[in-house]
Order: C-alpha cells, then structure tokens, then sequence
C-alpha cells in the first residue's frame, strides 16, 4: 500500500507485486478533509479512513513518503500530524511501515531523481498498463511511490540479509 | 490534562479547577519512548500511554503545548507527529484540545512570557501548593500548560459567548 500523506489531500494506493518487475494496480484513491474542519476532526477522518483500507486490503507493507521538510511550515506541520496518525494506524495492526524521499520514488520510477510531475505521471501509467493516466495528482503519487518500494524491497530485504550474515561470521 | 508533547520524553499533567484561581494538582508524569525504537513502536506506546490517562482521569479537556517551529528540523518533525497521535487520541474519545505557545503558557503563569525555566517551576510549585518543585522538567511544564488552560479558559468562554451573542443580534 503506498500513501502520499497530507492532511487537506491524501492519496491512497494499493498494487500487487508480480513477476520481476511486474506490478499490478489493485486500488487508488484520494482522502479529503476539509480545512476548515477542527484539526482533531481532520485527523479523526484520516485515521478511520486510512484504516478502512488497512483492514479491507490487508496490505503486506505501506511505503509512505518522507515529508518534505521545506516549504510553508504550517502545511509541513499539518502532513506531520496526519503521517503521525497514519504510522500509528499502521502499528495498530502491525504493519512495517517503509519511508522514502520524494527523490528516491522519482529515481526508481523513471530513472530519474529530478523527474517532473509529468514525465512521472507518464511513467507511472506505462508501468501499470493503465489506458490512461491515473488522477488527481495525489493518486499517481501514491502509486508511483508503491511502485518504488516494490522495485525497491527485494534489494532492501537482500542488503539486510547480508548485514545479518556479516553480524553473524 | 495538560500535555508538553514529545516522542522521546512527554509530560502529562492533570489538575483540577477549584474557586476562583485555585487548581488542584491531581496527577503529574511523563511517558519515554526510547530512541533506539522504530517510529511506529514509539508512536504506538505514547498512544497507548495517553489513552490509558484519558480514559483513567475522563479530563474535561486537554491544554497541549503548541509546537515551536524552529529548532531542530527532526526533533520538531517526531514531536508533530506525537502530536498527531495524542490529538488522534482525545478526538477518539470526544475530548476538546486547546492549544497554547509556550510564551502564552509562561504569561499566563509567571506574567512574564519570557519567564526561564526556574521561575516557571517555582511559580507552578507555589500555585499548586506543593512541597517540592516537580520534576522532571516535562512534568512541570505540563502542570504549567494545565494552569495555563485553567485560568484562560473562563475568558475564552466568556469570548466566545459574546461572538455568539452578537452574530445572533
């Protein structure tokens, strides 16, 4: 399951790994909460949501994004409080969450750390198969950063092996 | 109940408001989470901890500290996402959240919003009539952030009362 956390706009994916680097899309989707809600009303509404699809599509892992710590510092603080909410809705059900910088989503999607919104959309429609580009914006980013740890997992899960090996001789 | 937010160190604090400016220390401690831990595991435990304080003292309402956005970038990150967590926590239990600055708690406590950590827990020690100063130091700052909630709240009330009646004329 991979989330593109935000507390105004958050995207939702789950994909199905497959052979190699074959992926398959399960499910997108964007959560909303409006600003003008009370923040405890905000993040009462991202937690029940982001649990629903914890509970209905059992993920394996969530692959979420690292925060971007630059930029306007409410919004920052915002996408904190709601990444909070959504790690420990996570714990809650003993899911391993996965964090990954924009950069290294770009990187291992289109090759590219400094990809554009657009080549990635591009990117992110051809991997899937998908007839046409998945939206709104939050949405291919969910499952762009999905994609990234599919393709990502089995080296992380090998670099751990050989850590575990090296501790052990 | 009155909390200074933090995933390392957490100071919760309850009180009671007596006549007038009186406030009735009830219980005061601090939950730890270690830093070795992964950020879900600590995120679960403070949830666990401040939901078990909610639901032991059923508080009225809970006064947190609002996070002082500069200092260290990482430091400020995992205390938002504490934050998130424990917000998550009253809303779950209908419990209302006020938010204070730290200069806001120090006016309102010593009159001085710039008042050191000294005087602050020398003014919290005599208000609540107790023999020693508390401590440690998160404990003391969420007995001030109680007090602070306990003495601001008839006013904001009172405001808020006076909005209504005048969008009402």
């Amino acid at each position: 399951m991979g989330i593109d956390p935000g507390l105004t706009r958050c995207g939702l994916s789950v994909v199905q790994a497959g052979r190699g680097r074959q992926i398959i899309p399960v499910a997108v989707g964007v959560v909303r909460t409006p600003s003008t809600a009370a923040l405890s009303e905000r993040l009462l509404r991202i937690s029940r949501a982001v649990g629903e699809w914890m509970d209905d599509y059992q993920p394996d892992v969530i692959a979420m994004e690292r925060i971007f710590e630059r930029g306007n510092v409410s919004t920052v603080m915002h996408t904190a409080h709601a990444v909070g909410v959504m790690v420990l809705a996570a714990a809650e059900r003993d899911i391993p969450v996965h964090m990954y910088t924009p950069s290294e989503v770009k990187k291992a999607v289109s090759g590219n750390g400094r990809a554009d919104k657009k080549q990635m959309t591009t990117m992110i429609t051809r991997i899937l198969g998908l007839s046409e580009a998945p939206k709104p914006a939050d949405a291919a980013d969910a499952l762009a950063i999905a994609v990234c740890h599919c393709w990502r997992a089995p080296l992380i899960a090998r670099t751990h092996q050989l850590t575990v090996k090296a501790a052990n001789q």
